[in-house]
């Protein structure tokens, strides 16, 4: 019986870790995406289980303090996190769990659980970068530019991880990806029972 | 600049490692086949430096003292090694040096060598495995027997290396070991200077 691993795909702001991650999503229709639980109201149209884990703040700080996340952050006035027992269990039937996430987040769970893919995905250029975090167009000069210097910061994380992959085109970054995980499925260590395997029937 | 890594595909006899890596170094102009150094007479045809690296048995044995080899076997009345040097050289450009060997001699390259990815070739089947070992018809019903014994034995080893891949069809194998390749090309670990690449002109 082979076991699943918890995908973490990350990067700086401005990367593309959401569109790539909605295209492998989109691609794979095995691979699981990480329900995040939050605090903030539920909106029309989402769904308790299937968006989010909607929970109140007294639910999620309980969690929070029995440490059923693998990691957890405060934004915009409200909790959100990721829950260990959602992930484990969706690993354990086997899944490939994919969980797009932040570099602060990336470094949480790192600490929390062991069994990790972790992608860090790169922009081409820093002009790109910079580019991409300015056509959001949502946000002030200094609110561009504090993003462009955190994310220049965020590059010094990338010897936490195990795999990169530059972000020139989606398709491309996709590809890669779809590749870390087919090498991933074929680790020896994933597999409790591979002799046993080929000699009662043999084989994948 | 990318380092590259030794790629040791082994398994038991019968597993078919010697079709599956021609196949692999046919479809991979850009991986180098390991060149075993050896104490057996040229054939004709055979070239030094091309086909092996012919040395006598006093240069062989300082060899093996000097631990100029990642390892080394004693067979049919020769010796056989892989030189540290010429693999090490080749690492250091960028190259994926391929290295098809039983169990035993991948055992001691990984007690001699750390940066290698070790695959696993395994039949299909037992009943399979017995089937190739047999069709080769060179040995006695005795040798078969033995040599089936020792494959079973050699499965014991799987455990030791980082990747198995299942030798159904060749065409399926040599896949997963290009798609095993790909993804360890973007290791992390193998690129020391992947801020700097971004920051300067960025990307692969």
């Amino acid at each position: 019986m082979s076991q699943g691993f918890l995908l973490v795909i990350s990067g700086p702001s401005g990367c593309g870790k959401g569109t790539v991650s909605k295209a492998l999503l989109e691609r794979n229709s095995d691979i699981v995406f990480s329900i995040s639980a939050t605090t903030r109201k539920r909106r029309v149209g989402e769904e308790d289980g299937i968006n989010y884990f909607f929970m109140d703040e007294e639910e999620f700080c309980e969690n929070v303090e029995k440490n059923e996340f693998l990691e957890h952050a405060f934004v915009h006035n409200n909790y959100y996190g990721t829950p260990r027992d959602f992930v484990l269990k969706e690993i354990e039937k086997g899944e490939i769990v994919l969980l797009e996430i932040d570099v602060q987040g990336a470094m949480q769970v790192k600490k929390n659980y062991k069994n990790v893919v972790f992608v860090f995905l790169l922009p081409p250029t820093m002009a790109e970068l910079k580019d991409r975090i300015t056509k959001r167009g949502t946000e002030t000069p200094e609110d561009i530019q504090r993003r462009f210097e955190n994310a220049f910061e965020e590059l010094n994380f990338v010897g936490e991880y195990d795999y990169f992959v530059v972000n020139d085109k989606v398709e491309n970054a996709v590809l890669d990806i779809e590749n870390i995980i087919c090498a991933e499925k074929l680790r020896v260590k994933r597999h409790s029972d591979i002799k046993e395997k080929i000699i009662s029937q043999g084989g994948k």
